[in-house]
């Protein structure tokens, strides 16, 4: 099997990782024998020196043709886990979808508690009650949201309880098995990939097509950083705003603007 | 200023960090001018290229003459933080203190809590008093056990209730500040370097005299790994230990235990 060398996005250069292909392709749905198909695909298609940029790219192309399912949903994950990166942090992103599920949201607030204060990331009130919701955003495919998180949570609750109906623990990666049994066991309300199911956080972001700016591939990171760095998180924000408005913070013709804004409809129509 | 690289025991290679000794320095409780001038003699006396090795033993020799308290401090907590990477878990070290203390103990035990089962590091008992003893190992120094530590560690109490009168966080790094005034809000037992003040990590271990084999750096590292495998995790294990069984189990003759047991004597006595 040839060699594989990939050029991060950080510039730094590592050895082609067949198990982290496999773990994106397993959370995003296919069957085991279904990811090995896959990456014996993307393995031929891979040069001996890559980018994490070009294997997603292929890795998009062949789940479009074989499993488009999947690869909406892998593209919503990737997306999701690039808005740290480049700026714009998760807990304003899951303020915003529970806003347009009807919650009213405050972020990063402090509170003093009984014995310490806290700064909650989100605070949620819907129908007279009030969630303090801790959101915690892991910035890479490998890891999972365990039940150390879920304990914190709790006790921080408990020393804010007099401010808070309720914690709820919302996550961008999948929670561990006792990390779930937990959060159900003390009835706390939990958001993380793929949990719950049907409104787990993928089902959230379809169900408002809230997605991320980031999901469109087309825009050059450069210009998509300044757009996030001016709020401008959704792809919704984006296709709707002036043309005009939009250069102006980019540095971008018009008309790149509305051959991107175009690209971008098609995503929020499907 | 000269241009210093850095060996590390890894076998990595990086830039000599400032940093790293003056926080180490100020944590055995130098001032901060105190701890400059250290560093600034420490710098002269460096070559280009040395280990981490060589780093800690110029630093300890500075200290020896220097600021011969700061010293026994520095080498005791090199000696606890080496204990990790060298295999032996810092939870069983606990144990030991706690023994010597009195306390009945028992390491790494499943309970299953009325939500989820949790691994209690050492369950501690005297007094018709049973502690749920979490502890919490860092490798480097640059760390402070934090709030959600301690938050995390209520929780697992909480779960864990009917089988424990109260929790006991143990670390041998600091506290934060906020992870103090939590645990004392709470009373939730709790030792830390330099924390509580008289009854702190190596307070203990000064009370007891329980040293840990790795505060003897005239035994080469091979070696002690050995002797800690075998359970010989205290200096007073290893020198009142029959030179030929440590014989056997090193490889070194019983001259050279017998040269390193009169060395480790000397410690116990001072």
């Amino acid at each position: 099997m040839k060699e594989i060398w990939v050029i991060k996005r950080d510039g730094k250069i590592e050895r082609f990782s067949r198990d982290k292909v496999l773990r994106s392709l397993l959370r995003v749905g296919l069957s085991e024998s279904e990811a090995w198909e896959v990456l014996t695909e993307l393995e031929k298609i891979l040069p001996e020196m890559t980018t994490t940029r070009y294997i997603h790219r292929v890795i998009k192309n062949i789940l479009s043709y074989q499993h488009p399912h999947a690869k909406h949903r892998y593209t919503l994950k990737q997306a999701i886990m690039k808005l740290g990166p480049e700026g714009y942090p998760f807990e304003k992103y899951f303020a915003k979808l529970l806003e347009t599920q009807g919650y009213r949201v405050r972020t990063n607030i402090i509170f003093e508690g009984r014995c310490v204060s806290h700064e909650v990331d989100v605070v949620a009130e819907k129908n007279d009650k009030r969630y303090m919701v801790e959101c915690k955003y892991h910035n890479s495919q490998g890891i999972y949201t365990g039940i150390k998180v879920a304990l914190y949570v709790k006790a921080r609750l408990e020393d804010l309880s007099e401010y808070f109906d309720n914690a709820w623990l919302a996550t961008n990666t999948k929670f561990s098995e006792e990390a779930i049994q937990y959060v159900q066991c003390v009835g706390m309300k939990a958001t993380a990939w793929s949990y719950p199911p049907g409104e787990a956080l993928e089902d959230l972001v379809e169900k408002t097509r809230l997605y991320p700016l980031t999901i469109l591939d087309d825009i050059p990171r450069r210009f998509r950083v300044k757009l996030l760095k001016a709020g401008m998180v959704t792809l919704r924000d984006f296709v709707s705003a002036q043309p005009r408005r939009l250069a102006e913070i980019t540095g971008l013709s018009e008309h790149d603007i509305e051959v991107l804004q175009k690209k971008g409809r098609i995503v929020l129509e499907k």
